[in-house]
């Protein structure tokens, strides 16, 4: 089966032909223009046109085309509500646009979950019954795998676990939510709380340097300090992990998975990250779902993007589960 | 189809006979006696023959048993590991016991996880594809339908919701964890921090009166001083029904389901528990998952002990999904 593969980023977009066991032929990136919707159609179906090429295809030789995209999206319309990093669009019709153009079926999801279908059917738990995958980036996304197959969920909002509330008192998520996991240790709001903290005490750290400057602090500058054992980042770094283990341990009481990947921070940060998840996790579930189930960071890296794509082809053309 | 169902209360057990559509054919009810394990197998098998005798059946007409009993169990196995209502009871066998007796094969779940095939199979719902069954006594539980299927657990613990965290520096719970749902709206625990705060506060409630004592404090004296418009019943109502909201709403935003179901107090107290839960359900859950999840009581009733056995044996045979 020939697959293409749209992987819609914030910033990057990649288009990619493989096969349904994962193999990429050939892979190409350009921006994501946030101008108009025309104009970056217009290079989209121009970019599929050429990998189709490169790969030695021609269109009527595509079986299924997947995109993956940021959410909130509607997955059965295939419309694109508005990307979070992208403001000028609004209910951009994704999937009619590339349909328009190539017969093959095209199916949308959103980025986390279609993370969890790669990691399914191309990742190194490949043919587990269940798993969740976890993204960090500004805001976090999740995608859950039971029985095999994806929770889509009646609104296309299965899986968003990055706003289930760890406390009702906690600080304020950017989707107007207090207490949300998002808001604890989503990229944006662990800066913004690091900064107003620094602000306020007149704290002294190398947070700061890492990052060049104040307002430029991020969860890299956060981790290279924390590493560094910079005193007020480790202590910092205890509680964003321990907010990090409180939401994995959610997942396991409630969904009794076989593994829980991590990725962005779970592959750069790897044992820095996993290591005082994996030790404060038993305050947050029982011993034996616990054990039963890998907490580890997502097995395909830097690929997932391609990967992710290919996978929402694969599973729109051949429905996984029973 | 003929099916046997056996409901293991804490304190009754009940054999039915049924058919595949929820039609009950006979029912009986003994105790669930604490004593001896041989004893009670003995009574049971008794009784379930009886059961098919009053029914005009003989024992090779039935099809499927299935038993619904209190966790932790192991479901292969069919093994009660520890009933919290039988201490006497360690690792019974209780599949090996009935099967030995029957040819017909014998299926196990727990109670939460039957309720929900219970509700999915032959509640007012029934034909949805995703739905929460939600149960509240001396602790609490859980059963989770998605994509037509149970959420079953690799260790047989899917669906424990009431262990998982609200807050990490909660009140502890019973399962030596802090802050988890139960430990917030199980009966044992609210009962338990209600006391202690009359006892400290020296307040005078008339929960105390409803209950007949402040050692006998329960959730029905709770709810009725509540109703009657009892000053701190009614603060304390709220904080209640708060933590409700918290539970429901995390559930809404991980799973995204068409149904939530509240067996027990959502039935007994009705819009009294409903009403505040939904009201306050905005600050846990974003508007368009929690507007197309129907937050109700269970629709079954007192019925649903039998029925929950009964669905436990018709999925044993006939494993939906897809």
């Amino acid at each position: 089966m020939n697959l293409l593969g749209i992987d819609i980023g914030g910033t990057k977009t990649a288009v990619c032909i493989g096969h349904a066991d994962g193999k990429i032929l050939y892979s190409k990136r350009i921006p994501t223009t946030s101008e108009s919707v025309e104009a970056y159609r217009h290079q989209l179906i121009e970019l599929c046109h050429h990998v189709v090429e490169k790969a030695n295809l021609r269109p009527e030789d595509l079986d299924g085309i997947g995109i993956s995209a940021p959410g909130p999206l509607d997955c059965k319309r295939g419309v694109l509500i508005a990307p979070p990093n992208n403001p000028g669009w609004k209910d951009v019709p994704i999937q009619a646009m590339v349909q328009k153009t190539f017969k093959a079926p095209v199916f949308v999801n959103n980025d986390a979950n279609a993370c969890a279908l790669a990691e399914l059917l191309f990742g190194a738990y490949r043919g587990v019954r269940s798993l969740v995958y976890l993204t960090f980036s500004t805001g976090m996304g999740g995608g859950i795998i039971v029985n095999g197959q994806l929770i889509q969920g009646v609104t296309d909002t299965g899986g968003e676990v990055g706003h289930h509330v760890l406390d009702p008192e906690g600080p304020l998520c950017g989707c107007g939510q207090r207490g949300c996991w998002e808001a604890y240790v989503g990229g944006r709001n662990v800066a913004e709380q690091l900064k107003a903290k620094i602000k306020a005490g007149n704290i002294s750290t190398s947070i700061v340097n890492k990052a060049g400057g104040l307002d430029k602090i991020n969860l890299q500058a956060f981790e290279a300090a924390a590493r560094e054992g910079d005193r007020f980042a480790l202590a910092e770094w205890d509680i964003f992990t321990d907010r990090l283990a409180q939401g994995v341990g959610n997942l396991i009481m409630i969904l009794n998975p076989e593994v829980i990947l991590m990725g962005t921070i779970g592959i750069h940060a790897g044992d820095f990250v996993m290591g005082p998840i994996l030790d404060k996790l038993p305050k947050y579930a029982w011993e034996w779902p616990r054990r039963a189930c890998k907490v580890v960071p997502s097995s395909l890296g830097g690929k997932i993007g391609e990967l992710s794509a290919l996978a929402v082809a694969a599973t729109g053309l051949k429905p996984s589960g029973g």
